[in-house]
């Protein structure tokens, strides 16, 4: 029995996002697991869009459920940050002590994003903490995201993936995500 | 045995966090509950940061496998969604299917916040979905972030409180966060 992994990220969002999960899943396939990605179950149609929206959650959690690991897409999203649909969706799969792996498409880490979010003005306070010019703290723990998702993968011994890709292919490349694959791979052959 | 809840935000990166955790922990016994803060355990030192930030994440972690519920303060942080250390972690809660709850500090919903984004510049496309400039599809399901966060807490009962609060109090106001105790509270008295 193969294990199943669902494929968590905001390229659901593209308008091509049906294209980029089939590459996905064929990758997943072919690297001997079994994939899941949200929009694979068509959803029944709701009275209201919020109810539908609450249909998609209940769907997506249930893949989760059904799954035995995940690879988050943390790309940043919309600023500096992962999509946070995707961060919940890799806190939900670490409670479930599954298989978690996640990579980025960015080379800059956290802390170098935070800083450019406030044009660089940071400064090392009386406290020890480098803080920007609104006081808050900036993490500095060379991750690729807080220290919550890259500690929750890293510490559960999943890869970690960092491939710069081309600016215009930041939601596409699937390098990094095929690094990931070819890591869980060996951890399962182990 | 008062039920333990952790509180989740990034009122955390504040100077002055600890009076914010604080003040928090407080109004969370006068409901009843144990408050149980990220920063409540001082973390022993390692030999680097990288090591010292996977150290906070099994803590974190820990506190939060120990509680019985979470609050999740979801108002944005640093852009237009919320942080995705505490998205992160509502996810991690709602896997083990605790008491959860969310408040945000802002008005606008998440579609409203991602249609500033792009300026107001989104359109329904042939696919009925609403798109920005750059392709990417909306949420439009009045939520309060995306709908993996606000599904997560709505289907498991759990309270959404919108308490839009004054500007230079984002990440202060506790008066959402009280609310959140509050519903909690009637919940549990069931």
């Amino acid at each position: 029995m193969t294990l199943k992994l669902y494929l968590a990220g905001p390229e659901v969002f593209l308008p091509n996002a049906r294209e980029i999960l089939d590459a996905k899943a064929e990758l997943t396939r072919s690297y001997g697991f079994t994939p899941i990605c949200p929009g694979d179950i068509s959803i029944e149609p709701a009275p209201t869009r919020h109810e539908f929206g609450l249909k998609i959650s209940a769907v997506d959690e249930g893949m989760m459920n059904s799954a035995d690991g995940v690879i988050a897409n943390l790309t940043p999203f919309r600023g500096i940050a992962a999509d946070p649909g995707t961060a919940f969706e890799l806190g939900y799969m670490c409670a479930q002590g599954k298989l978690v792996a996640a990579y980025t498409n960015v080379a800059e880490n956290h802390f170098a994003r935070t800083s450019a979010f406030y044009q660089g003005d940071v400064r090392e306070w009386e406290d020890g903490r480098k803080r920007a010019t609104d006081g808050t703290a900036l993490e500095d723990f060379e991750m690729i995201e807080n220290l919550m998702l890259h500690g929750g993968v890293e510490r559960r011994g999943g890869p970690i993936i960092v491939h710069p890709a081309p600016a215009d292919k930041l939601l596409t490349d699937l390098t990094g995500f095929e690094q990931c694959l070819k890591a869980l791979a060996a951890i399962i052959a182990k």
